[in-house]
Parts: C-alpha cells; structure tokens; sequence
C-alpha cells in the first residue's frame, strides 16, 4: 500500500494557487480521509523568476512540462493550465504514461472530451472534471453518481457567472450593458476579452459538457444553438419584468423521444422557476428527472477556492481510486447514438417584440402571418414607440415549434421590423 | 467477475415500489453503466395476500426476514421497512453477514448511525444512507464526494416537506395552520400522525446525519435544540413579511472554533436568501464552505420515486463497489470530538414579540432589561394590540447570544407577556 501520494500541477494561475492552497491546509483532514500523504511535488510554471505568492516549497517549480509528465514518481496529473491545444496534448501524454489525470479545463472538455475520455478508458486511467462546469458545484458528480439510477429529461443552467453577474445589475440597479460590464471587469468577473462569455460561447462548452454526461451521448459545440447577450435590446428587460418574467442567459439541453436540442440563449424566465432568483456571479443548474422530479443545484460558478474546491474533490478521488488500485473503472462510452431534434420539433413559448407603422389594418396583417405558419398567440399588447408614427407590438405565443416562429419572423419583415424575441421558459415549474 | 448481483429488499411500501419500478424500468441503463444485471431477488412483505401493484414475480416474496437475512446468494440488503428496533436489528444482521447495506431510515441513522458505521467499517461492507435525508437531494454524496475537500462552517436546511408546504400555504395563501395541515394531509404530505413533522423531530434527526457527516463528530439527538411549529402565533407570519423577512422551519448546523451548535426551529430568514424562496413540499440545504463559499441542493424532500431514486445511486454505488471488490473502504470514524457550543457562545439576532401594558415608562423598563443583559437593540416598533390598554411591542436585536436572548425573556415576564420570538437568519448571505 503506497504512503504517499504525489501530484504534478500544471499551471499555478487562479485555480491552481488554490489547489495548492487547499491541499497545504487540510493536510490533517486528507490524511484522516485516505489515510496517506498527498503532496505536491512538481509544479509547472511560465516563468521561474516571477515572484509566487504560494507557500510551496520553490525546488518544486519547473518549467519544462515534460520534464513533469515524464516524471514515474508522479501519480496524478493536475491541468489546470488553460488554453485548448497544449493543455489537450498534456492531459493525452499523462494519460498514455498511465497517469491519473484531473482538469479544470472546459474549453479541452467540450472539445475533446469524448476522445480523452475514451482514451482514459483505455488507458483505465481516471480523467476527472468536476472544476470544468459551474467551479464550486458538484454537477459533474451528481449526473454520473447522485442521480445515476434516474433518466434527466432535461437540464437547465446559468452557468456563466459573467453573463448572470451583468443581466442582475441591469435588471436590479437599471444599469447600462456597458456599466454592468465594466463593473464585472472590475471585480473580475469578466476577462479584458469578454466575447467568449458575452456571446455564449462558455456556456456553450459547458452545455455541451452537461449534456453529453446527462443523455449519455456525445453532443458537439456545433449542435448547441447560440445566442449572445448581443441579442438584448433596451427596454427588453423591463418587458420581460411587466411580464412575470426575468432575463436571464439559459443553457438548455432536452430530451425526448424526437432527439436532443441544446441552446445558449437568453431567455424569459418565469419568475416563479428557481432559476429566475440565482443572481449575481452565481450559477445554479436545474435538472429534471423522471424519477426525481425537479433538483437544482446552486454555487458560486467561478473563482479560485471555489473551482480549487472541485478539483480536489476530484484529487482525492483519484486517490482514493489509487488507493484501492481501481483507476478508470468508469464506464463514459455513448450509451444512446447522437439524435439532434430538428427545430421543426423544438416546441416552446416565444416572446416577439416588433416596429409596425400605426395605421389601420396592421394588426390583422401580422395575425395573418402567424396564422399562415399556424403560430398561436397567446396575448398582443400595443406599446407607444419613440419613432412618430409606429407602434411596438409584443406578442407572446402559445407553444410552437422553433421552425414556426423563425418563419414568422422571417415572413414579419416587410410588415414590421423584429426588435427583439425570446423563448419563454420555467411557466410549468411549481 | 459476477455476471448478476442480487438484492433483498426490506419492505415494499411506497419507497420499495419506487425502487422496484426504477430497477426494472433502468436495466438497460444500468447494464452499461455496470456490465451486470441487478436483480431482486427476495422482497420481505408483511402480508402474502396483500394485492400488490408491483410487476415482480410473487415467487419473490417473503415474510420471514431472516430467510432473506441468510441467503447467502444475496449481495445487497436495502431497507425500506421503515421503523427502529426492527430496521435496525435488520440493517446489523445483514452487515454482520457480510452484505453490502442500503438504508432509506433516517430514524435508525439519526439514532444509531455511528454504531452502525462502525460496524460495517469492522465488517468491510458498505451501508449506504443518502435517501435518509431529504428523498431526492443527493446532500450525503456531495458532502461526503463532492465537498470532500472542503471545510464546511454552517449548514442550513428546509428538510422537513410537510412543514414547509404548511408555512407557504399559510404564507401565500393566508392558511390557517389547521386549513394548511389539514391539505398537506389530503396530498399525502402529512401522516395521520403529524407530531414528528410539525414538533421538528424528523428534521432535528436529519440535522443529527448531516452535521456528523458535515463536521465528521458524533452529533446526538439530545445535542439539537428543538422548537416545533407550535411556537407560531396569528400574526408572526405577517410581521416576518413586514421586516423583509420569510417564516421557514430550519435546521441549521454551525461549527467555530467554539464548538458546534444544531438546531431546528421555524427562523426569521431574510427573503434575499434562497431559502427564503424554497416552496411548498421542496427541500434544500444550503451549505457553507471555508472555500466554495455558498452552495445550495434544492428538490423534493420525500415521495416515492424521488427517494427510491437515492436509493438506487446507492444500490449503482454499491454494484460498482462489489464489482471492484472494494466494499466498506470508506472511512467513518469520527475525525473530531464532539464539542457542542455552550449557549451564550451561539450568537444571533432575535425578534421579540411581547404584549405590554400600554403606559407611560414601559418602554424604558422593558429597555432596561436588555440593557441589563447587555442585549443590543436594534430597533422596536409599536403595534396595536387586540386587547383593551395594551400594546404590542416588537423588537429587532443586533447580535446576542442565545443566552442573552433566554435571559432577556425570561427577566420581561412581569414587565411584559413574550407572545413569540425567532432567530434571524440569512442577512449576511449575497
């Protein structure tokens, strides 16, 4: 039986700093748990001469990442490096040196996720992720084990913090896009390139990541439809509030028996669904299970003890996997084949918000056009536009396929000039 | 390698059913996940000529618990017979026999979980327990798993699902408490016995499994101070709304360098925590961690399929375990003493809602008495009183122990009658 247990860190950024935080402070509790030593015996940095604030010991910092992957004494790899193609290669050397491997690495997981974790089976190495989706919660875990013996129907997540953080400032101080932004900057919410987050393609990733775990399945970043935050208009915010509803960035992932759909986008949610009161930087994911009914999970999304947090967890599950020799006994093949739900399938209710000219006749003109593709509507409210001369209209439909009201709008133009829709979510929550 | 795993069930009551739907429904899912079939293989049933609804083969089932006990070709025993003496004596025998154990019984946890712990620790078996606390919420796995690295400083929970669809019907409905206990009944939220759920000991023995596995000790039922839903009076629930403030009975757990402090009573919580907007028969823990910050699992608390959903993560968790043939390498044993918080260490704010004799120096008597016990006030407030010269006077404290608190109430009889008083919680919270 070993006595200790040792681990190479890939990056001491953010993230990385607070593994090593955490492991140095609970010392006591790991060995109480796993009954060894974990160290951390080989860091890779960038730079050898910068000054760390880390209390590790500075003969374990290397910059030459083979000199690490190429070490036998190290048990566990730990990629928390970022950046996609030397952070790929790196968990790939690990793995195929035998090595127990842990990431915090969505950007890699959504990518190549099926691929490392098929050659981890392989391998029958462990490749552990929990730290890539929603930093502090446990989602990954609660898909493969808490809520292993149920069938999810569907999965709903604010699952960038960024995004939230700026929607709930907007919303509860009336802030301007850019102020919340710059705010979320400031605090360090939001990176000095905010377009990954702003225009949904983090989210994105992690949707991809959730689910491919929750259907058992491998979705690609290609079958998520995204849209960014680019897509609210003034006022938007304030209509969704008349309305019961909040705005709010959703990464959705369904399934039924016509396949899988997954979008980015944000979304009207209803006031009454818990996902409309997860405010600020946090993230909450809200899963439906057949047998479970509704479960959400709620934590911070991001930042360094947090998603340190995650990583450990998933360190000492590779430990304790060591421990008891049973590394990469997971099974992560596809269970079902990839079935993408075309949009003529998608159903749900959908919020327009059109410029018409005011005159006589314009309302039974856009009723025609959504009678044509058979779009229901639920309620048409006229409002006063600034522009002399026009109204806006808002209409928000019964249930109808994403293809129906993609056609109703492509068909408005000519009768109306579309501001701004949305989809509506979170109405049949209790 | 086994080819099949056999499992003995313990009562097929509501949660038995659930278990016996889900295993049957799942044993596609659950061959690849697991490479074997899971059968069920003897259930123990009280009345041979009882119809049952369940599909399984009547040949399955037996009355005798210890033709079940002793069969040596059965790996898993999962009880969901409910009751003390007779689960308790079951779930010893079983592990005593070498059997991997999975319990739903948040009775026999609550009150000989660390001896029971012990034992399978000594018998290298497992005894799984996560549908012991709040039915679909995987909270054990994540404190156990998911939080593993984390250093978790308080704990507070909605875990009783009758008690919370009371106070929001009374609340959003403006119920009478009997109206509110009365449909929980109808619904099946309520037993014909409500006393467990309305008087808080079914929560305080879900505080007593998730504070020992929160701050590995060995916390007793005799540690939680219990007030039941009895201490609300007509009234209390409108000021808590006129304060910002929602009435919720809650468990909370509290560890610092002091001690620990458990408690369940219906709490003042501040509606900008999300436990202020967990609803009807739905559940939540809200945990604190040194590191993660805040977190929340949130989702049905009780019902048969969500609870049998636990049950069978724990059935998967254990098939997977025998697979490997690691059972039982779980460690259990108390890490720390058990040390509870003396009550003038346990600090809080209070409400205080008194009935005076509305006369000139009243309030500076009453003043004085919290000044005497050095309780700050933070501010009072005058409020019409039903009875004929009289007052009602409600006062907000600062920060005070529970000691100062009982001390003040105490020295106002005299001075004043104490109509109701609550902790106040969740201002500190984002």
């Amino acid at each position: 039986m070993k006595n200790e247990i040792s681990i190479g860190l890939l990056g001491l950024g953010t993230v990385g700093s607070g593994v090593a935080t955490i492991l140095q402070q609970h010392q006591q509790d790991l060995r109480h748990k796993l009954g060894v030593q974990v160290t951390i015996k080989k860091v890779l940095i960038k730079d050898i001469n910068k000054e760390r604030l880390s209390s590790l010991d500075p003969s374990v910092f290397c910059t030459d990442i083979h000199e690490l992957l190429n070490d036998p004494s190290l048990d566990i790899i730990v990629e928390v490096m970022g950046g996609i193609d030397g952070a790929k290669n790196a968990i790939e050397e690990a793995l195929k040196a035998g090595k127990q491997v842990v990431t915090a690495n969505k950007d890699v997981m959504a990518e190549y996720g099926h691929e490392l974790l098929k050659l981890a089976d392989e391998q029958k190495c462990d490749l552990f992720y929990e730290a890539s989706v929603a930093g502090g919660i446990p989602i990954i875990r609660t898909l493969e084990d808490g809520l292993a013996s149920d069938r999810i129907s569907s999965l709903m997540g604010i699952v960038n913090g960024t995004t939230n953080f700026i929607l709930t400032k907007m919303k509860k101080e009336n802030m301007s896009y850019a102020d919340a932004l710059a705010e979320a900057t400031a605090l360090g919410y939001a990176e000095s390139d905010p377009s990954a987050d702003v225009d949904g393609l983090d989210a994105a990733r992690k949707m991809v990541i959730l689910s491919s775990l929750a259907f058992s399945t491998e979705v690609h970043l290609d079958d998520v439809l995204v849209r960014g935050m680019k897509e609210i208009r003034d006022g938007d915010l304030d209509m969704a509030a008349d309305f019961g509803y909040t705005m709010k960035m959703i990464g959705s992932s369904k399934k039924d028996e016509d396949g899988i759909e997954v979008a980015v986008e944000p979304v009207f949610m209803a006031n009454s669904h818990p996902l409309a009161s997860v405010n600020n930087e946090y993230n909450a994911v809200y899963i439906h299970g057949d047998a479970v009914g509704e479960t959400m999970l709620y934590g911070p999304g991001a930042g360094s003890l947090p998603t340190a947090t995650s990583v450990v967890s998933d360190i000492i599950a590779a430990c304790r996997n060591l421990l008891l020799e049973v590394n990469g006994k997971r099974v992560h093949s596809a269970q079902h084949e990839r079935v993408m739900k075309p949009e003529s399938k998608q159903f749900a209710k959908y919020f327009h918000r059109v410029l018409v000219t005011d005159e006589v006749g314009v309302l039974s003109k856009m009723t025609s056009i959504y009678g044509k593709h058979g779009a229901s509507i639920q309620s048409v409210m006229q409002h006063p536009a600034q522009e002399e001369g026009k109204a806006e209209l808002v209409l928000l439909t019964h249930r109808i396929s994403r293809q129906q009201h993609l056609n109703v709008l492509g068909d408005l133009e000519g009768t109306a000039s579309v501001i701004s829709h949305y989809r509506i979510e979170g109405e049949e929550s209790a």
